[in-house]
């Protein structure tokens, strides 16, 4: 893991938080090794330290709003927003908000997807942090920076568990150097 | 609203939460008149006096574990387990999990729906309380109690926001008692 990913002054047990991350292979196809978040939110000092790390730099940011991604960015948003004094917005998959939505398409290995957020969700000049448990590719990411932005909404940063590397999913942000606790 | 539905020594603003549902017509279809939880959600003192809420009466039950069920449940659950110090278990539907589960299927309108808990994820013995956003027909509730009892763990509670008691939901939950804060 490289020295970069925490900010050095958040003192967060990582070893922790890895130990409690387990690999199921060929899931969701065969040749994919899955990391599998739930062992680390089973364990409550493990959870505990993942939401404080994931939290803990944008404590002075007067974060308004967090924006979780459906679904596993619930489970870590949802807590980040209490631990920050924040109210939480969920971002959806298509045709789950009852309400006015925006929405931004992003490609999928096979087809596209739609990530969308109630039009009122976001008050112009509000400070948002998005959040979602793991950056892969980055499409939902970025998908979720262009929304905030597009309802008036200043990004104030995108914050996840774990980054797996390989795919790059950093470059795909625009504008918004993630907060990542782990990498893999 | 019937006196009944809070805990009398729980004080909590239930106005203030009330306030924020709204009523969003025709969602999913023609004719359903759907309460949309999302300004609650935004609304950093509602959402904090909900979770407050929906846990105060589990805080000396000795909760092991919070099952929070997909997707929205997931939002209450994941800060409700933080409050109780407990650890985060996912009851997802059909496929989402990566390793070995267990499942129960609940008929809907049209059709069937599974849920899903990892096989591994309550430990026999431990003490779960489940949560949810809405207990509307009790389907998914009674389902996610049997697969909780099913690993061989103890149902303290089960905690929703909100119920709709048109549809009567609490008669299928099977000897548990939910603990409700609206009654609509």
């Amino acid at each position: 893991m490289p020295d970069d990913t925490v900010t050095p002054e958040i003192a967060v047990d990582l070893a922790l938080i890895e130990s409690r991350i387990r690999d199921v292979p060929d899931f969701p196809h065969e040749g994919i090794l899955f990391k599998d978040i739930t062992p680390l939110l089973a364990h409550r000092e493990a959870f505990a330290a993942a939401v404080d790390g994931m939290s803990a730099p944008f404590r002075a940011e007067g974060v308004d709003h967090v924006v979780g991604l459906e679904a596993r960015g619930f489970i870590f948003g949802a807590p980040i927003a209490m631990a920050l004094g924040a109210g939480f917005v969920p971002a959806r998959k298509a045709g789950k908000l009852p309400a006015k939505t925006i929405d931004r398409s992003y490609d999928l290995e096979y087809g596209t997807a739609t990530v969308e957020i109630h039009a009122d969700a976001i008050a112009p000049g509000a400070r948002v942090l998005i959040v979602d448990d793991v950056l892969a590719t980055g499409g939902t990411g970025r998908a979720a920076v262009e929304l905030v932005r597009k309802a008036g909404g200043t990004v104030v940063g995108f914050s996840v568990l774990m980054e797996l590397a390989a795919l790059r999913g950093r470059e795909m942000l625009p504008d918004v150097e993630p907060h990542i606790l782990l990498s893999v």
